[in-house]
């Protein structure tokens, strides 16, 4: 047991309600499962899914009081707003299409969110979460989930430190399998909304996965997209949305990256692989085995880190649970990032300033930055796959 | 979110004391952290340490009132058993030597038991519990921790449905780097229990990692040792127990096969291994990667399972909480054990009948084999490596 | 040993003569060690280097008397065609700027021809050579040398079977390290002619590698490419040619690719890496791993093919000269290029007609096809990175 | 091209007979294959056979007149004894029983041998014909194939300069799954001769694959066996030789070991895999992919060195015919041990001094300690696997 990640904390757990997340659906009870590992926040409220018969059944699961089960968010956040226990913040776990209007009234309300990627689905709505967020001075995390593993922020570290280099050229890839048929006619959830322009804006492929590699290699390396050229296939037949997805990206500065996305792709489950080369070395890791990495300097034999084995930055050792060979999961990674954000909001609460270290969580910024992304690549590819500038 | 793992239960949580796991230990933890992942129990008191202080600060981490924090465990257990708010079952996670005395004296007050491997530091001990288990029809469950993953599961049903054909050898593996120099006299308290007889019995590598070999095999393969021939190694200059060991085993009906357990191995951390050979094919599993397994038949190639892509048997299936390529890990495991334990306690607090897989979890009596096979282990290896039966 | 894979033939030997592999240079003594292992062929001339001296001494390892020693390829061919003991075939293993040169005037003397690839650095003179062939019913081989391994042709053959169901998307790449530094200015052979555009043609990078998985993907699948996009960077600074480059491809009929090639990724040695995705399932091979492939159907488990232990295609087993778990490396996939154009040109000679496996080897039409390549992307980059047709 | 590894030399070529090696044997094409690719011998005889009809077959694939094929080994070693242009050396690839009788004739007629593993069926056997190579101070190699492969020497090297530290202990395996059937009743003759005690003697599974082992750990880090204890299994239903076999073995020093080989454990072709681990780092070589090797050092994150990318001992260099990346694969590795012990015959018959790295191939020595190897196991396991001395 690492030092400070003990499984409960004499502060008083903060309170937290939730929009979406009912049964049937997956995130949601990932969202739950994670702030219940480091037992630091405690549910209190629900407006699990539009049908308010799933919200009972999902409350009773949860173990909330019927009270505070609610049939639309607007009725929980309005209502909540109003009692002495309110909840400290709210999760949105909606499909896309929601994320905005329930983020929205959760700020206006003075909540404190976390919401789902990708942000909203369009940048004027993304951009109007960033103004409130700013003006409001309230705190805003978007569960990239895949950036909570300790390794990704050592990766992160050594990338800052230089030594890999000037970074030179980036190869991000996230291939799936599961709509290599049409599992969407089938009746699955998952599918049938991913794939539903109306519930998942305007992109499924890059919306739904190829944002995780342009927000991953941000903020792992730094680097920013200055301009991108991107063809989105609808391999399904007679799918309205992307199902794969190709996009090459020039950063400000010089270097270049390739970004594939698919869920077409035989053999893959959620295969994402960062591969970033610099001057001097070059790094690559994989999410299904996300506590090592490869790392290869000019200079010495091909190495293998270990998370645990081998000295990791503090950032990164502070966010690890277990020693070394002991695998941390997909649940670590992501009670990391609702660990970091609800300690920093208990920090601001009690009215203490907040470190840089304390911030280490994807920010409204970030989510602007994907929905910009995801729209770019739309324009690009209906324009015949030209290359945009993404001002 | 697979149906039937939910974040919460509507069920009253069951309460819990720990003996044991205090600052610096690295078992407790874990078991706090794997009960607080599924909500079905919660702590209420602890024994945390011998220094009292240790106890204190623990208890304040957990977020445990004063005075359900104890100096002793018998001063816990005893204090604890007249309590109208008495907890449901006591967590043992000392080192061994204080296993026998602490679940003996919590069986004696009718506390069910989780008990850390190895059960005792002597067969006769770990038989006196079985007796007690079974006289007073109490559930007892040994956290041989890596028999939680659901692949595990998946490949000891697997070989059960006969895919595999008869078993004819075994082997396996469990290597680690980290006592490869003497870290023991650095001050590391894991180090130093471990390779110290008085708190780790007769045994430290067979007894630490060795021990999880045999139940594993057992375990998944159904199969029974019936002699073995152990060349137990002392590498570090002046260590009293074992640091290294290799044990032939011969199992009731024909099969074979050869264990290895090492601490001294550089180039491993936690790096368990089980390979199963029979008539049509065979199974290999990993503990660092233990969402999959090569599986390999005569007749097709080489396959890779990978858990939630590749079907899989029923009560494996209900072990796991992710879809396929999001890794589930250490703890996760461990919650799975400490799931079926606590279900099933509750269950049989409410008066219900239990299954096979309510019980599906190490019990009192593969605690008693392993403590017998630890002894085995020693007694071969000290008369000269010579062939011993298991009677 | 596979049947009819042996060391010597009572057929006799076929006479060749080289131009280029000179000392210092690499390809030219893989190629007279590939025709060496199995013996349908001798070398009996050669012009082996620029250099005289180089060619004498080269001949001196090789074993070739000085009156067959050249000072220049004109020199060579045209002696050599007048003498009664004239070589069979001529293989040009020069840099890029001289394959036309001394291929055209092999032709012209009637000699068959064994050219490096790229064919040619204009597509203009590639044609030229592909109309000579044409006229004069000469056998012409272009040595893409992976292309031989036996894996390569079973996964072909399973392809044109019909087994992954229609290709939908092909992610090719071959990412080297050598270049990351400016290795040409340390005198370095290899690096030196590849970086300079009078004797590597328009493109380094592209033409090097980036040409071996454009010509492997229409091997291994039958997709022929419709339009392309292709990004060439120049990394190395001051380098007048590409060292790094992305396509994205547009196949007939549908289907889409991206081609990634670099020689400044640090980590990678000759790590062409090829992945089809089809309807029904998918394959990945790996060039340093030759031996084996993985295999992705949605209806079974992910699989790993090994040569020899898996039933091959008639064709592939017909390469393999070792069972399975041997591997098979390099020399022996560039031995069946060898092999299978020298025993067509023995048929050819003895005046039998050839088959297709007989034509098993890559022509001078997949040449010309390749020189269309690298200047349509060399096209493509210099105006910006846009799309242009492959006619 | 690695300089000095040329496909030909102007030293003239020496010329060998073979005994063995007809059509339907496997390793008797190797040979060939190997010598041919460096060309520096040729085949002039050969008894290829039992069957003459199979000699005469073998003889004109091979490319040899019909006076030079021979009904008996006896016949030719005799009748090439008298011939001007006499072979320089005998290959003896015979199965086991006959390699005795084969070498020891060659050598009374003065023949350089080279012998195929093991070295003969009875340890007195090899020892007479260690003897006769010391008195008539002849070369004599043991084509132990595994120890050609320049990675094997290049972690030779590095362990002889220490840099593992002292080793403590070895892990050697060598798993294959072919007999996992009774292929030897389906008239398959490999497998045949192989599970026949008449012609492969005392032991099957020890003397083909595990003898390897043996001599790969002796070769790669100098130990030497002091005693061991053998488990000798019979898995295929009446076999009369073993088919699975465990060997716990203790070295002169202190270090302990575990050897384990196995003909019936599906899912392996020939994995050969060799562990040592040392008191500084340990590493791991796996036959199926000899191009690399994972190295562990304490201090430094675990690594995968590459053949060509990583410097190598300069006789790991010198026996490396290709950049890093091309994979070198069985024949190569076989290529090496006879382009050695060529060079050095050569060298011995122009009277010059012979080096160390001259004599780097197995000789007789090696061949005599692996013959009493297979000997201890058998009486080992017979014994009920007990402890028995190497003496």
């Amino acid at each position: 047991m690492i030092e400070g990640q003990t499984s409960g904390t004499k502060t008083p757990k903060l309170r937290y309600g939730m929009v979406g997340g009912g049964q049937g659906a997956f995130i949601g009870g990932v969202h739950r499962k994670a702030v219940a590992m480091d037992g630091k926040a405690e549910i209190v409220c629900g407006a699990f899914s539009q049908s308010y018969d799933n919200t009972l059944a999902t409350g009773d699961t949860v173990g909330l009081p019927r009270e505070r089960l609610y049939r639309t968010f607007e009725d929980m956040i309005q209502t909540e707003a109003g009692r002495p226990d309110r909840p400290d913040f709210i999760s949105v776990v909606t499909p896309n299409s929601t994320h905005y209007a329930a983020a929205k009234l959760a700020l206006d309300h003075g909540f404190a969110v976390v919401c789902e990627k990708p942000l909203a689905t369009s940048s004027s709505d993304a951009a109007d979460l960033a103004r409130l967020v700013r003006e409001k001075d309230i705190l805003f995390c978007v569960t990239y989930a895949y950036s909570g593993y300790p390794m990704v922020k050592h990766i992160r570290d050594i990338i800052a430190r230089g030594e890999l280099g000037e970074i030179r050229f980036v190869n991000g890839e996230y291939p799936q399998e599961w709509l290599a048929t049409k599992l969407e006619e089938t009746g699955q959830k998952q599918a049938a909304w991913r794939t539903d322009p109306k519930l998942a804006g305007a992109s499924n492929c890059v919306g739904d996965i190829g944002s995780h590699i342009e927000f991953m290699v941000g903020h792992m390396t730094g680097l920013v997209i200055e301009s991108l050229c991107a063809r989105l296939d609808r391999f399904g037949p007679g799918r309205p949305l992307d199902d794969n997805a190709t996009v090459m990206v020039n950063f400000k500065g010089g270097a270049t990256g390739v970004y594939w996305s698919s869920q077409v792709a035989p053999g893959h489950d959620n295969a994402l692989r960062l591969r970033i080369y610099g001057t001097k070395g070059a790094v690559e890791w994989f999410q299904e085995t996300p506590n090592t990495a490869r790392v290869s300097f000019l200079d010495r034999p091909i190495g293998f880190l270990s998370r645990g084995r081998d000295p990791m930055s503090p950032r990164a050792q502070s966010l690890s649970r277990l020693p070394s060979g002991h695998p941390e999961g997909y649940f670590e990674g992501f009670a990391n990032i609702y660990s970091t954000f609800i300690t920093a909001l208990a920090k601001k609460l009690r009215g203490e300033a907040l470190t840089a270290d304390d911030l280490d969580f994807p920010g409204v910024e970030e989510g602007v930055q994907g929905v910009k992304y995801i729209e770019k690549c739309v324009e690009s590819s209906a324009k015949g796959a030209i290359w945009v500038g993404m001002e």
